[in-house]
């Protein structure tokens, strides 16, 4: 084997980026089961017809293919072409359909997998990222107030992230379709499309599209930058709302409908996430109906965002039970893979010990074993040296990986003696007492920003 | 959608067998770490040329190949043909070599991932299965007391895991090649080829398979069958082996080192792992070179090894170093799954959740969401009614998630109350202090055999 390159857009961690990743999956996993969400993992790949939508994501979907595909192996003559899933909302729709019968609804689900897509990769872009998302789904109906509970665990869930501040902004299908209506705007799509690009044009840019593309009149392009223009940090989108004088049951719906998910999501968070209610948020994909979200991380807004979702009034059907959802996803590797590459956040150590008990012979390795396995007994993460090398080499070992404690066994009779190797500080060990304090036990996501 | 039917050879779990997937993924990986080892995770693809090996697997490798190839693409030009990992060793020589001025040696890894392989369906054998891998691997050299450390440590977390009966079969290739050589056997693959097929054939045959096959004389044959079936869960092996009579150090070195890692292993087994020295296990693959193991399962035999390793000498090289290694896998997919769907373990619930709240009206749902909200904040998992229905239609809705507490808010300045479900014992309850019994809080694995 001569060198080895890394493959574009399959970034893999280093023990010590893992770490960093593992503690943002933990964390999430945590949060989502208080809440009583159920873990599920779905198989990588699903029949390409499932995948595949005739939309831009099809050139992305990768196919897979037996090297030497037998044609006396009826189970591979059987199977339709498969195709590796890119997200995890296809194949969500599929198991539930294919497992209604024993599910109970509504469906309250976390899913954290990979996923792959064979798009051109650049940084928070990869051909395989793990994702993380939260969604319930009912059986024929969904009560809105699931959608106030989803985002708000998803806002709880980031809220304790190592990560930088994260902004959630909400939006509302019906809020934008009922006031695009009331001012007399009938194809409401094309112009969500345009109005999206409010982050990358100027005001006077979009209106433009609006007038020339869209044929809408000047006075009802302003109109419609005027509701895109609304973000609050507060409930005053409200009155910003009612201010612009469209009069629709949809819209109010909506509207009500937004106060109440920000309003609950931002009762959630106190640390590291800012929920907003950005009235420019539409969300590319057609089958959202109510609720939209996407979330930015602060400093890498260039990423684009780093997760989304929203409501869907048809996630799936069986030609008898239509299946609404909510739901929002997480991306995991999107925003750890760039904060580990760039040094922004590692793990305070690349191996789980706290401690390193030391060989003082090969012979008496035994010794040192025991003693380890003592130590574990009570928790605590312990490796025993590779090689009964002078103990002066054995502490710069347990150095090279960080491991903070060196404990040497007793010899002679004597007690065992514990080193914290950053402050040189050694002392009596009592193998079933002593504790390493508690920021120790387990390495811990260190940041830098 | 119309009826979805399973994919051959692409298991997926229910919520309640996914609680018995990851208790056993859980407890693997909460032992490794006690012992220090890291958690990895690599890409799910390779290179083909580093998968390909020119074997019987070859035909099994999955190619990933995009959808529409799109030839301006410089990234997905410039890559090599891309096939899925089969295993989880190949993608750990691949990382080791690309990694290793990162790493520090022996480096001490988990892996709990998928693998991919193109093979018939049949119970236990899968086209995409979870495995458990734990191996150290050297730069240069690793001492022997790695054998024992890591085969210790899949001892010590098998024997927790809440399967049938494991057994641990180990077996040595310096004792058997030392054997082999020491009767005037010369060419040994070939003989350990024949001589694995003890477990299908009787004693007779594989005689005879020697002689005509191998071209051994009778004698010889028979001294081959004298070390291959011996099998001991004690020490006696030792005395056995040497009452054979062949004088060799490749064999006494052999012979010490199987001796040093059944005993360590079963020092640590106390439950429900078997350890068996037997003299049969010679593991297929060519690059075992000292310490083998196969994991089968009571009652699962016919799923022939649920799990294997070994000691390899090269396991990967970048030209200048030789990278050793010493490791053994454990099949989750392969032991989990079949027991699932046979019924013989399942969660004992599907939901995370040992508490439903129920909510009295719509209008005070925001009551039971804060009385909720009080639980979790002391680690219990709890979700609220999704609809204000009839309370016993509430106590229905949790019975059939086997939740076992509900939870009524207080009416009118009234202590809310707890209903234990199952014995219909309702007190008052105190949310800042009442934690559900200990058994209860998470769901658990239920087992029947």
């Amino acid at each position: 084997m001569a060198k080895i390159n890394p493959l574009s857009g399959f970034p893999e961690l280093l023990p010590g980026g893992r770490v960093v990743e593992r503690a943002v999956i933990d964390e999430l996993a945590s949060v989502f089961e208080l809440h009583g969400f159920t873990n599920i993992e779905t198989r990588a790949v699903e029949p390409l017809e499932r995948l595949a939508k005739g939309g831009e994501i099809d050139k992305e979907i990768y196919l897979l293919k037996r090297l030497s595909a037998d044609a006396s192996d009826d189970a591979s003559r059987s199977h339709l072409p498969l195709g590796m899933h890119y997200d995890l909302t296809v194949p969500l729709a599929r198991y539930v359909v294919e497992n209604a019968g024993h599910l109970t609804f509504p469906f309250r689900r976390y899913q954290i997998q990979p996923a792959w897509r064979g798009e051109r990769p650049q940084e928070g872009r990869f051909r395989q990222f793990t994702q993380a998302d939260v969604d319930i789904i009912g059986a024929g109906e969904l009560p809105f107030h699931h959608d106030v509970e989803v985002m708000t665990v998803m806002a709880e869930a980031l809220d304790r992230l190592p990560l930088p501040a994260l902004t959630l902004r909400f939006n509302n299908r019906k809020l934008i379709q009922g006031y695009l209506e009331g001012i007399g705007v009938n194809d409401v799509t094309p112009v969500l499309r345009v109005l999206d690009k409010l982050d990358k044009l100027d005001r006077a840019t979009v209106v433009r599209m609006l007038v020339e593309q869209e044929r809408l009149d000047e006075r009802t392009a302003d109109r419609c930058l005027a509701l895109a223009t609304i973000s609050s940090a507060d409930d005053s989108f409200v009155t910003q709302v009612e201010a612009l004088g469209v009069r629709s049951e949809l819209l109010a719906t909506g509207l009500e409908e937004l106060h109440a998910v920000v309003d609950a999501s931002r009762s959630v968070t106190t640390q590291n996430v800012r929920v907003v209610a950005d009235l420019r948020i539409a969300r590319g994909l057609d089958y959202y109906t109510g609720t939209v979200v996407e979330i930015s991380m602060k400093g890498y807004e260039h990423l684009s965002a780093v997760g989304g979702g929203g409501r869907y009034d048809a996630l799936a059907t069986d030609g008898r039970t239509t299946y609404p959802g909510v739901g929002i996803s997480f991306g995991v590797s999107r925003s750890v893979v760039p904060l580990v590459n760039r040094g922004v956040l590692r793990g305070s150590r690349p191996v789980p010990s706290a401690v390193l008990v030391a060989v003082v012979s090969e012979e008496e390795r035994a010794v040192s074993v025991r003693l380890a396995q003592q130590l574990r007994n009570r928790g605590i993460a312990t490796e025993v040296a590779p090689s009964a090398a002078p103990f002066g080499k054995q502490i710069r070992f347990a150095d090279r990986r960080e491991i903070p404690f060196v404990v040497f066994p007793g010899m002679d009779g004597s007690a065992p003696q514990v080193k914290d190797i950053r402050s040189g500080v050694q002392t009596d060990l009592d193998p079933v007492a002593w504790l390493p304090p508690e920021g120790d036990r387990r390495p811990r996501v260190v940041a830098r920003f």
